[in-house]
């Protein structure tokens, strides 16, 4: 204040560096708050993609054990037939066990770089090599869920064109455990679904 | 060069300001350089993502009309039935041209907007939303193509556990045309998931 007093010239000059500071700070702040919450955000995706990713494997293990394990017996048998029912009677529900168990071994081993993702939430490059093998993985789970839909419906309401029988009358038991496991197989590709958004979101706010 | 020879301050002046120009300069060039690099080369992925878009729509609309206008009448009859097979007579095949009709539909709508994206290779959200879209197309597409493929194999080799007969033994024209609109199908999905693919990469650059 004595200063600023004493002389014209300084009185000009202490408020412009006073500004100029102040300036400086503003442009500080407004550059690093973005970047914080740049980060914080990703790292908000990357957790929210990790919980999905555990979703997807339950439901992906649902799938593969339900088909897997179900097998119906009639209590009744014939000279020419045994009456029973198994997921291998028909090549269809084979595909859809193998490719919901490859499902689960992928999400499995994509759980250490989605955890990557969370430590680092700048690195690109696994962001999209999860994106490319998830959209795979999207066709994958949901030719497993379709076909077995189909065949599924066919079992349940049969085709008169075709001369196709509905077995379901007979095998009530194993056609419910199937239509539960073809559920949780399309359930397991919308969250792959989503997980391919979430990644594509996270890569354009780089 | 006459004003320097008149005055040392302006000789030295001079000097400062032509640095700076070169300096402005080469910060221009080197600002503007990756830019137009980045610009190319994500030209370049717009044209190829609008080829990848007219071949998935010929591969769509074939498997369409492939499946919609196949219809074979056997030459024989008798009192109950009429041995013919069109597409409607499995709910699966009604829903595989639907499908593939739908895909068909949203490529056409989707060609304007890639068409922004090559005119304007920085525009992200279009990107972002021609991402989504294809990652549910993906599914959309192999989801129809997958279950017709389990219809189209019960219907060429049959399952004894079922008592399902093979049709294809009567409609072999019908299979083959069948089975084709399935692999065209098939080749929209894949094309679909190159779609999904290119755009992440376009979106990793920006």
């Amino acid at each position: 204040m004595d200063s600023t007093k004493a002389s014209g010239e300084t009185a000009i000059n202490m408020p412009e560096s006073k500004s100029t500071k102040a300036k400086a700070v503003v442009y500080a702040t407004t550059k690093a708050t973005p970047l914080q919450q740049g980060g914080g955000w990703k790292r908000g995706v990357a957790i929210f993609d990790f919980i999905l990713r555990i979703c997807a494997l339950v439901a992906a293990l649902a799938a593969t054990t339900t088909m897997g394990t179900t097998d119906q017996t009639l209590p009744f048998f014939t000279q020419f037939f045994q009456f029973q029912a198994s997921y291998d009677d028909l090549p269809t529900f084979t595909f859809f066990v193998v490719a919901n168990a490859i499902a689960s071994g992928y999400l499995v081993l994509s759980l250490p770089f989605s955890i990557v993702g969370i430590v680092r939430p700048q690195a690109v490059g696994i962001k999209l090599l999860l994106l490319i093998l998830d959209t795979v993985l999207v066709a994958f789970t949901t030719a497993a869920a379709a076909s077995a839909a189909a065949i599924v419906y066919l079992a349940h309401n049969g085709n008169s064109n075709t001369n196709w029988l509905a077995i379901c009358q007979q095998f009530n038991d194993f056609c419910q455990r199937v239509s539960g496991a073809v559920v949780a197989s399309f359930i397991a590709a919308v969250i792959f679904i989503f997980l391919v958004v979430l990644s594509a979101v996270a890569l354009r706010r780089h």
